[in-house]
């Protein structure tokens, strides 16, 4: 069926049985690219009767579709213009893995983040209504996403709006992991809640909102009679904050999909349908273990066994040491925002159940709580994304650090994280941090040093943000690891020509640089910062003063980041003729790719910097021997 | 009455007459200091009945009130021990107008943000578990507050807990303005709701829930045959997400009060009680415009009018400049999060009714549904105070920059706000906003200059920020004004020894200081920067190459700030022996005070400034046409 299907208008011209074999050839297609590609799988298997429903019932792009948080969007991808273009998901100057209005007038909002997505239609919706515009609004989010903070501020303005807006609540029993909190109970009673039929003023009230057109009120009334009962069940909840409420309806069902999809266009007002969809659904291994298939890379179909052996990352050995630790110290609690197997924490959550809290995708929540408990005497340590961690921005400066309240903030996936692109990659995050007071900042070159940081960290009574990427510690095995000592960066390697500065993952590449620059005879200092903040002064001011020549390497943008942030500590000394060079990424937003194919666009790559180096300092310039 | 009470112990010790006559004691007092200090005045007199019955009933400081949002805590802090000092009400090296934990220990957190008192409470509720410790943790949150994203959150993720945390619903049918959204119908159907008998299962379901502890069911029962029969209201939202809900009760009956806060601290798990007040009660002029009297200065008690006859401010010129565009334009909309009346909107929702949202306490949604107008073709304009920005950071960069949409943010109350404090200032802004690619910022010299950035904005298709302070413009009379172009700056004198780059609020300052300086025959050139971003990059090289010599003076954090982008421009330069010298707050939280205490204690003042020009620049330092 597929190949007949080439835009949303195809879509109307099929019979249900048609379309539901569109459904298997659609699974069929997206096994086979994101066992290939990567991506997210069983968010994507659990959407595709929905999403042919909603573009058979609706007509983008002049009706607007909003995917929450957008990583189940592939299916719609396919049945919009991109169905070719789906062996190049996620990879360089290939098709995004979340929507992307500049990739298609079919994406009618970029999505990334969790929960947005009633916000941005009810936003559209009110923009429609004042343009005199008819088009509709659809929101689709899931059950997880209901728990973020802005959502639930989206809910409460759109109930009682008035205005026309549809939410599609994507209820798969489970956010990213198993979810949590009252609203999921909530829903939980709703899904086995018996059916019953409304009393007739009920019904007569939801028909009153439907506008009398002909033959669409006989059509809806039809439906009813078909056998949709199950709409009218109570929901005291959305109905008193405003929504006419319809469902649970089976979202794997094609055709109760659309006989719901076309009850709530043709009703006035804010509509939340509920519809129950299955994660994985159609590709059995992925219905039995949804968490593993939700963002996962290349994968063998027959065995679902990832084709990379999976090697050790920053968030497992995260994960380890503080089990290790939490062992020592009954005070360590963890705290994840809905993220418990992406930021290490499942071993944590076995061994300490009663010192591990899942809040939910609630990130404002999670950082506000953990300063609670700090408060009264815990050590909480927070893994959050770094991008997530943008939505706790003013927890840690107004909750946390006012206080100055010993709360750990491990902020995973810093620096640029590949393939996911611009709404995901982590680095504003020293950018935003740094001017925090009373924070510390600190990353590390390797595995050993964050376990180090950690467990200073735990140990420090202060709030402290340690940052390190996604995935694997590089190939550069260091032999040096100085104890780790409040604001003391650690001196890699002396040398008298060139001071390197890099934090983090880039330290590596400063060593590798540095021994390439031996060989031809230049001898580059290389200066582990370890702390942005607070700044290792007396270490940099030595270095500098020596070599006269500094070049910061750093996993972030530059502008305002830690080589900024050292040329103004190095201004504010007055020495005289210091060359400082700042390298890391330029004001824009970085599109999606795997992380060395960018660091190369970026000239972030060995090979860039050395030429940079090259062209900077070394070649004409007399660096040599501090002759600059 | 007020003169026996020194501590909450001294609560216990008197009749329910007797504190009804302390009422009336504390509310003259808050009158009288009100009155002459300024500060929040209806939200404290609405809550003198509920803190004297959480005094009675709850043993601070060992069980913890958490009061959301924190400046209704007069009434406590007069309680508890600073009845003395309330004449030094948020005067600087005086008592703070919130709750300061370095202040009392009966300030169990530090608070001023909105909607953050359930995430600590619960947070502290988990550690006092972890700790085996077993006393009681309040939160007391407006139904303003409830709307924020973070509540809903916390609310969601301690109904399902099973922690024993008190949820008190101070709901006086209002947050700071009218109170709006679904939450706000809910809570007012429950308000006129007819009192109904729960079934006898529910009553047992909730007597189950408390402990039998010999007398103490014996009372509770006692007391609800007493007539607290209104307890029993069904909220099934409340219920539904797992709280035990008690209310609605008269929040200004303290007898009421009492009993039911003895069956809440009674019962297991977590508890919801909805206690309605009034705000301002007992001072009439309070009770009849409770908007004016939220936030005022000193004020006369027979007349109510303030003292000092109020200019005109930032936002009002916002305000009404915001509406002349609107008569011309009929793409610009106005967005608030709950602050009509202090970000000078209230003419704007008059004239243009449909054109105006409200959407409560909720920064993160403000911007989000911001974002989707703007992206269906609207040109949303949405001013937030700077401090309180800090909540929708995560939305401007991932809903409005990445996909680069044409909202205009107002950054209000920019900069030192002074007698609110650490909470308050508005001086991250610059350092956090400056690292989001494709946002624009502005701040203007003086009310022309806002007019003309707000016209700029609304037709420049861009994101944009403009921040400007808190009140009045400057003394400094402006002569010039240049048409405003994008990334261009404003050279307001030319000088050849020294030049100072100044941005918004700072530039009348800069040009007061030219002028002394001219006086003693050095000459200063004085840049009006306009636009942090785009930075102006020709005119300060210009500049600089001519003078030299470069001073920065900024409102806001030095570390990340404009003084600090600058300095790294000038680096990347290469332009030889310039001196930089960035003026700004220090890397500390900045206590309250009035504005001028502040810049005068962190030498932001002009007399200081001078001298700090003096001791780097002009002493001994042959600045003097160019020499240096």
């Amino acid at each position: 069926m597929l190949d007949k299907i080439n835009c949303p208008e195809d879509l109307k011209k099929i019979t249900i049985k048609e379309k539901k074999e569109l459904a298997k050839d659609l699974r069929k297609m997206i096994i086979d690219t994101v066992s290939n590609t990567g991506g997210h799988l069983a968010s994507n298997l659990g959407v595709v009767e929905l999403t042919i429903a909603l573009h058979s019932i609706f007509n983008a792009p002049n009706d607007k579709i909003i995917w929450d948080v957008g990583h189940q969007t592939y299916v719609h991808k396919i049945l919009t213009d991109r169905k070719e273009k789906m062996n190049t998901l996620r990879k360089m100057d290939g098709i995004a893995g979340f929507p992307k209005t500049s990739e298609s007038v079919y994406d009618a909002f970029d999505t990334g983040h969790s929960s947005t997505s009633i916000s941005v239609a009810l936003g559209m919706a009110r923009a429609r209504d004042l343009r005199g515009e008819s088009n509709k609004v659809i929101a689709v989010i899931g059950d997880g996403a209901l728990t973020g903070g802005m959502a639930l501020e989206a809910l409460n303005d759109a109930g009682s709006s008035k205005t026309d807006v549809i939410v599609i609540l994507n209820d798969n029993e489970m956010s990213i992991s198993k979810n949590v909190g009252g609203m999921s109970q909530l829903l939980g009673r709703l899904r086995t809640r018996r059916l019953y039929k409304k009393t007739n003023k009920q019904t007569k009230a939801i028909l009153e909102k439907v506008p009398v057109v002909g033959n669409k009120l006989v059509k809806i009334i039809q439906n009813v009679k078909k056998g949709i009962k199950q709409l009218f069940i109570q929901n005291m909840y959305f109905e008193d904050i405003g929504f006419s409420y319809f469902g649970p309806v089976d979202g794997n069902d094609i055709e109760k999909l659309e006989s719901v999809l076309e009850l709530a266009k043709n009703t006035e007002g804010p509509v939340l349908v509920h519809v129950i969809t299955k994660k994985g659904k159609g590709y059995e291994l992925a219905e039995k273990n949804p968490d593993k298939f939700h963002s996962i890379s290349s994968f063998d179909i027959e065995t679902g066994k990832t084709v990379k052996s999976k090697c050790k990352g920053y968030s497992e050995v995260f994960g380890e040491k503080i089990v290790d630790l939490a062992k020592k110290d009954k005070k360590i609690v963890a705290v994840t925002a809905a993220m418990c197997d992406g930021t290490g924490l499942s071993k944590f959550a076995k061994e300490f159940p009663n010192r591990f809290f899942d809040v939910g995708i609630a990130e404002q929540h999670a950082i506000g709580m953990a300063a609670g408990m700090a408060k009264n005497g815990l050590k909480p340590v927070v893994p959050i994304y770094s991008s997530f961690l943008q939505r706790a921005y003013d927890q840690i400066v107004h909750d946390v650090c006012i206080q100055n309240l010993p709360v750990t903030i491990c902020v995973d996936r810093a620096g640029i994280v590949g393939n996911d692109g611009e709404t995901h990659q982590g680095i504003l995050d020293l950018c935003y941090l740094n001017s925090i007071p009373n924070i510390n900042i600190l990353a590390p070159k390797d595995f050993i040093e964050l376990e180090d940081m950690l467990e200073f960290a735990v140990n420090s009574n202060k709030p402290i943000a340690i940052r390190y990427p996604r995935g694997e510690e590089s190939d550069y095995k260091f032999k040096q690891h100085d104890s780790l000592k409040l604001g003391k960066a650690e001196i890699l390697r002396t040398g008298h020509d060139l001071t390197i500065i890099a934090l983090g993952k880039t330290v590596a590449k400063a060593m590798m640089l540095a021994e390439k620059f031996e060989e031809k005879g230049i001898s580059i200092e290389v200066i582990n910062l370890r702390f942005l903040k607070p700044l290792d002064e007396d270490t940099i001011l030595k270095s500098i003063t020596k070599t006269k020549n500094v070049i910061t390497i750093e996993d972030g943008y530059v502008l305002n980041g830690m080589g900024n942030t050292i040329t103004n500590f190095i201004n504010d000394q007055q020495v005289d003729s210091i060359k400082i060079k700042n390298l890391g990424y330029p004001d824009k937003f970085i599109k999606h790719g795997n992380v060395e194919q960018i660091e190369k666009k970026y000239k972030l790559d060995i090979d860039s910097i050395e030429k940079i180096i090259d062209n900077n300092f070394t070649k004409n310039k007399k660096i040599l021997h501090g002759e600059y």
